[in-house]
Order: structure tokens, then C-alpha cells, then sequence
């Protein structure tokens, strides 16, 4: 079994809407476990859920589109995620999902609750697509371990990728942010597994934070997550491409897409995260 | 009172989680309530709700951020929303609002469910934002009176709004979409209420789907919808952008973008759609 299959494995017994997992240190970043892992937690619950239930059809297996809201940070430790199937239709099948883990007083603290919807990615004819960016090859990109110590050193999830940043976006690593605010860089897991659709949503919130490359490198809690898985992504790696157009008022949007090896749209996403701006 | 205010007025009972309203024959396009229309109701729901419940802040008043799910279309007649207070935290209160019509048979059917947040936008400072399209003035432009009388007959909701379209862009009204994907105009409520954060959420979703301008005249149903509500809109005209980048799999995105008459841009949102591609 991969690393990342182990990071979101569940427990299931007798409720079909109840599952247990235990999030790792090996998930961290900042003071959180990252969010995408989070997600595509709770998106295999959901699909086990779908697969288990003998209402539903069994094609919808791949996940279309989540919209996950983040309560509170996830903590290293035992979780448990509670799935509703809220319709089931032709083309998708729609639930909730919602994470919780105990607080310091022993009572249930919501970490996540998000809606989703899943459906047949196979074989889809692309009629409009962005082009895939521009990029050096991995081996002339900046690979995370020459991040500075400090910054690996509170984010232990970057080990568990093999993530190249292009240098072109990547000044903010020696303090010369490009204040154009964008980031991309190739990205596979470190274990060698291939990509899937779950695993594209984790990708989707798995870069350093956009905010980097304006200068901020502070933390930015993601707010609210949607992102749009559009096809089931080639063996390989992926060209991973973050920007934001929008800051103010103590918020700003990270707006991530993926193409696959073959050049294809895979995945899109918009987040908005708390940023706290320089004195 | 505005037909808007009129529109979105809810009656509340006994239970502060529980209102109910109606939707008007005026708010049809094609064979649903327009989804903005439902979700400014939704939002208004959590926000009585919010400003109802003594244990939260009751400067959350403007909504910031929404993501609903469409599952069935709404119709004209009596509705119910349920709302739950997820987590007030300092700067954002979050919630979760359902709406439910009875189905042919009496039985409630579930027809969108959202989670969005409340927070406050007063006098916000801005760091960084795209500026807005030029578009040639309002009178210089197309009036939904203008669109072919066939495409008004089911596009009841468009009688409420003063819609000005860039020529540029409204091209498929006279059977020759551009084929870029963009959609520009000036938008106002016909009965001269100004914006507010709430009916930017509703504006976000009030043109003609952006799939027209690429030929594909058929309804697109909306299967998820993000907004985000960056400033309190000034009054005066709102400048509206939509474009879509990503078409395949018989889904596609649409991306809105709202500066008010201050330039400001006030509200963007991405939202996954059905279509059906002609054969």
C-alpha cells in the first residue's frame, strides 16, 4: 500500500455514514494538517459510501466537484467522518461530508464540512481547454529540499511530494518574491503512486501558498475550497500552476489548475484564504 | 418595499432554524427559478438567522463567500430554508441553508444546499484587483427588450434587471457567437434598488449563461456555484464579465467578475455547469 493510500485510510463498522481515520505528523504544514489531504479524506469516505450503498450507482466514482469549509485546523490524531448521500442523480451522485475531532475538553470540534458531488470521468472528449504553462524540466526546477530549513522544518507534508517549482516563481524562496503573484512547478507523489481523481484534489491545495510570491509569507488558512476535477489525469507527472488576482480586506483568492502528462486540463480550483498583511 | 426585497422576504415562526417564502412566476429562466434568485434567498436566511441568535456577533451582516449546490430545479410556488449556525468565529460566521419544495406527491424535495460565510466588509482596504472591462456606455448597448422575443418568453427573470450588453459580446442574439467564451455587460435591478452584498451574490448569476457566446444555445444547468464578495458594492450600475476556459465531458465552467460604479471589483465567482452539446 502507497504512503498516501495509508494517509487516507478509513475504518468503517456497522453505520454506513460513520468512518474513522487518524490524521499523521507526516501531514503537516504550518500548524495544520493540509488541507488537501483533508479533502480527499473525506471524498474517499464519501466514494466508499456511494460504493456501499445498493441504491446508488457504482459509476460514480470519480469526484467532480467539492466545496469543503474549514472550521477549525486539523490536528495529528484520530478523526472521524460522517457522510450523507443527498441525491443521486443520472450523470451525479451529491453528499455532504463532515469532519470532527476531539478537543482539548474531550467534546467533538467540527474541523471540515463540505459538499461534493461524484460522477464518470472515463474517456471524455475535450472540446475547450487552457494550454499547459511553460515549464523548465524537473531537473532544472527548484526541488523542495532547497526550501530553507525553516520553512521545512514546519512543513513536514512537502517530504511526503516530489515537487519541482519553477526558479522563475520560486524568488520567494531567497527572499525575492516575483510580487506577480503566481507559482507553478511540477508535482508526484514521493511514493511513485499515480495520480487519480481523488488524489488530483489534494493536488489542487498541495503548492506553497501563492501569497509567497507577493511577499507574504505568513500563514493563509484556507476559508473556502471548490475545486473541479474535469478528467481522469495520465500516469505521470503534473504541471501544477497557481496565481491570484484579488487581495484585500484580510482575504485573498488562490486560484490552482493541473494538466496532466498528456497536456490535458485535469483539475481546477479557487480558494479563499485569510492573509494577514505586513505592519 | 423593492420587488427584489419583495422577492427574497421570508416569514419566520417559532423556530429561528426554519423560514418560508415564495418564489414568483417573475423570477423564471427557462424551466427553473433563476439559481441567484435562490441563492440570495438562501443568504438571506442565514443572515435573519444569524442577526435572530443572541450568541453570535451581530456585526456579520455582509455575506463573503457561498457554495451551493443545485439538485433539483426550483419552481414557482411555496418554499422552505433551513439554517444551521456551523462555528462564529471573530471575523466570520459560517452556516449551512437548505431549500425544500413539495414535490408532486406532497413529499419535500431537497432543491439546493449551501454553505456560506458572514462577515464584514465595511471600509476595506484594497491591495490588489483586476481592473474593469471597458464597455462602451449603457445606452450604447443591447437591452434585453432587444433579444429575440422567443428567448425573452422564457427569461422572465431578465423583465426585473436592466441588462445592457457590449455589442461585442452579443453576437449569438443575432446567430453569430463570437466563439471566445465572454459575455460583458452593465447591470442594474429594474426597479432602481441599489446593490448590496446579498443581490451580488444573485448578480453573480444573472446574465445569459457565457455558453451562448460559444454557439450552445440549450439551457445549462448550474451543478455547483462559488461566489465570493470581496467590498460593499457603491450604488449605481454594476459592471458584470463572465468567460469560460474549460469546456469537455458535457460540463463546463463559467467565471463572473463584478466591479461596481466606483471601479472596485466587488464579487467574483466560478460556477460547473451542464450543457448538452449539439450532435
Amino acid at each position: 500500500m502507497s504512503e498516501y493510500d495509508d494517509a487516507t485510510r478509513l475504518e468503517s463498522g456497522d453505520d454506513p455514514t460513520l468512518r474513522h481515520g487518524t490524521f499523521h505528523e507526516q501531514g503537516m504544514i504550518g500548524n495544520a494538517v493540509n488541507g488537501g489531504l483533508v479533502m480527499a479524506t473525506a471524498l474517499r469516505a464519501l466514494g466508499e459510501h456511494l460504493v456501499a450503498d445498493p441504491t446508488e450507482t457504482t459509476e460514480h466514482v470519480d469526484p467532480v466537484v467539492l466545496s469543503a469549509y474549514f472550521m477549525t485546523a486539523s490536528q495529528p490524531g484520530p478523526f472521524s467522518v460522517a457522510t450523507e448521500v443527498m441525491r443521486c442523480g443520472r450523470k451525479l451522485s451529491t453528499g455532504q461530508m463532515t469532519i470532527h475531532q476531539d478537543g482539548d475538553d474531550g467534546q467533538p470540534v467540527e474541523r471540515m464540512r463540505a459538499i461534493g458531488s461524484f460522477g464518470n470521468l472515463t474517456d471524455l472528449e475535450v472540446q475547450r481547454q487552457a494550454a499547459p504553462p511553460d515549464l523548465p524540466p524537473p531537473d532544472r526546477c527548484l526541488s523542495a529540499e532547497q526550501a530553507p530549513p525553516d520553512f521545512l522544518a514546519n512543513a513536514k507534508f512537502l517530504e511526503r511530494l516530489d515537487l519541482r517549482l519553477d526558479p522563475a516563481t520560486a524568488g520567494w524562496a531567497l527572499g525575492k518574491p516575483s510580487m506577480r503573484g503566481v507559482m507553478r512547478g511540477w508535482l508526484r507523489l514521493r511514493d511513485g503512486r499515480e495520480p487519480d481523481t481523488t488524489m488530483l484534489m489534494m493536488a489542487l491545495d498541495a503548492l506553497p501558498p501563492v501569497a509567497f510570491d507577493l511577499g507574504l509569507l505568513g500563514w493563509t488558512p484556507t476559508l473556502e475550497f471548490t475545486g473541479h476535477i474535469r478528467r481522469r489525469p495520465a500516469p505521470g507527472w503534473l504541471r501544477v500552476s497557481l496565481s491570484s488576482e484579488t487581495l484585500g480586506g484580510g482575504m485573498m483568492e488562490e486560484d490552482a489548475m493541473i494538466w496532466d502528462s498528456a497536456g490535458n486540463l485535469v483539475a481546477q480550483s479557487r480558494q479563499l484564504c485569510g492573509v494577514r498583511m505586513p505592519r
